[in-house]
């Protein structure tokens, strides 16, 4: 339903072929799923009535990876080449801008005041996406300007998938607010243990261990074990270096991936808390915390 | 009062103090003031009412150039270092991104229906300027292409930016749509003739002529020119050198400023035309032909 639904106008091809190739990547789409799935779990009803705030919210993402793939000089985006890697920097700029508009466009087919409201939301957290990206290319000063940066980044645009789909569901402020806040909560979570997991992940994740380090990307690890001031020094050090294994002996002595994953179970109960006198999305909460229990 | 408008949030620095800087660049704003004067032409009031209309549609503006200098590699705009050069690729990406999205929230302060009629009549012109900008980008293959190109790069948005003043004084769709194709023509009209100024402009414009000739643009000149068969093998082979002086010869053989001068003399009487039975709007047309006439 999401991939059908994930269309672009074909003519300027040089602008929506690119569009299309990077669309059609095979992704896991959780975040149009779960404006879905909220609207289900509270309506009782086929979710169709959310599929265009789910689509709007996904060309969003999409619109965002394009770009950060160019910020991140990425090579590759799901295992296959980024837009600008195969098609050129300006293409890649100019597809997702279009990409950013398309997603805004899928608003227009709902009825005020639910188009606006949905818009505006969407909005609000398109500039949290861009301040919390910019955060992140400064590289922050501490783990709560990390965590910060997780949440503008990552766990915003989570919970206004959420949030969209009980707004189509007419529910009222407060639990569209609830729902809100217990997605933001839950999708930073899930972003720390991605942060774990690329260093202690194993390769049943497909992936090289320690790739954010090759990368120079400092994330959560590298907070948990700063925290610690005795390994200060050796961690700058090492980190010169950019060596895996150097830095997974660091992050081991400094008990990194424990802390994280203490900081990351604490977001968890804090999403589940959110929405603990909404029982009708218990289905929701229980399906993503399936899909983090598959990764911890 | 659009200066003064033009804000956008603080923090963080990395994000924010680079639109800052392009923001305050001296420019003609050209678009937001026939936003305002398209109201105030059929209210008979003070335009206040809309301002935001006319910000939305100036930061558009001002987002569309920081990312059309990146696919330009372009080191000057407004006489001052272009974000990318002053700041990096990076930042000037997603501060490009993040003026985008203010553009549009600056419509939230309109109750609805006038805001969702704003928001996305302006959503339906940005994705006409993308792929303007990519058709900018192929080259278009002929007269038409090029022109339709100009029409989606340039007259979508002066259109635009009148019909939204006219959305806000609540003219009668009829007349909103009218005043649109006048300043779609207009807007289309003046970068025809803005092309011509490019090399037969003189120094009075502060700029070096033939500009465009040494960018490898090809421009409404050239098309004019490369009607004419016979001059064909020679334009193609002088364009190859990228030298003024002699693509200069080339044009004035073939009549090309006074081709596409009759060009745009077409497009701005179009113009007229649209808006012949709106006589409130006299005004704006007398205003926005003496621009023209200062630059004919």
């Amino acid at each position: 339903m999401i991939e059908a639904g994930l269309q672009t106008p074909d003519a300027p091809e040089s602008l929506y072929a690119p569009a299309k190739y990077f669309l059609a990547l095979p992704a896991k789409r959780i975040r149009p799923v779960l404006t879905l799935a909220v609207y289900e779990a509270l309506t009782g009803k086929a979710p169709l009535p959310a599929l265009n705030a789910a689509l709007a919210v996904e060309m969003f993402h999409n619109f965002t990876l394009v770009h950060d793939d160019v910020m991140d000089n990425a090579d590759l985006r799901r295992g296959q080449a980024t837009v600008h890697r195969r098609h050129g920097l300006n293409t890649a700029i100019l597809c997702g801008d279009a990409m950013h508009v398309l997603a805004y466009r899928f608003l227009k087919s709902y009825d005020d005041p639910v188009r606006s409201q949905l818009t505006f939301m969407l909005l609000d957290t398109a500039l949290e996406v861009c301040e919390g990206q910019a955060r992140d290319l400064c590289a922050p000063p501490d783990v709560e300007g990390y965590m910060a940066m997780l949440e503008q980044k990552t766990g915003a645009l989570l919970g206004t998938a959420a949030a969209m789909g009980a707004v189509v569901a007419r529910a009222d402020e407060a639990t569209v607010q609830k729902i809100n806040v217990f997605a933001r909560h839950w999708g930073t979570a899930f972003q720390i243990i991605d942060d774990v997991l690329d260093m202690y992940g194993g390769a049943e994740f497909g992936k090289q261990p320690g790739g954010d380090v090759v990368e120079g990307k400092k994330t959560v690890l590298w907070y948990a074990a700063y925290e610690n001031l005795s390994l200060r020094n050796a961690l700058d050090e090492a980190w010169s270096r950019r060596n895996v294994e150097e830095m997974r002996k660091l992050f081991d002595a400094a008990n990194a991936p424990t802390v994280a994953r203490h900081w990351a179970a604490r977001r968890f109960e804090f999403a589940r808390q959110a929405v603990a006198d909404v029982p009708e999305v218990g289905s929701v909460v229980r399906w993503l915390d399936s899909l983090a229990e598959r990764t911890v």
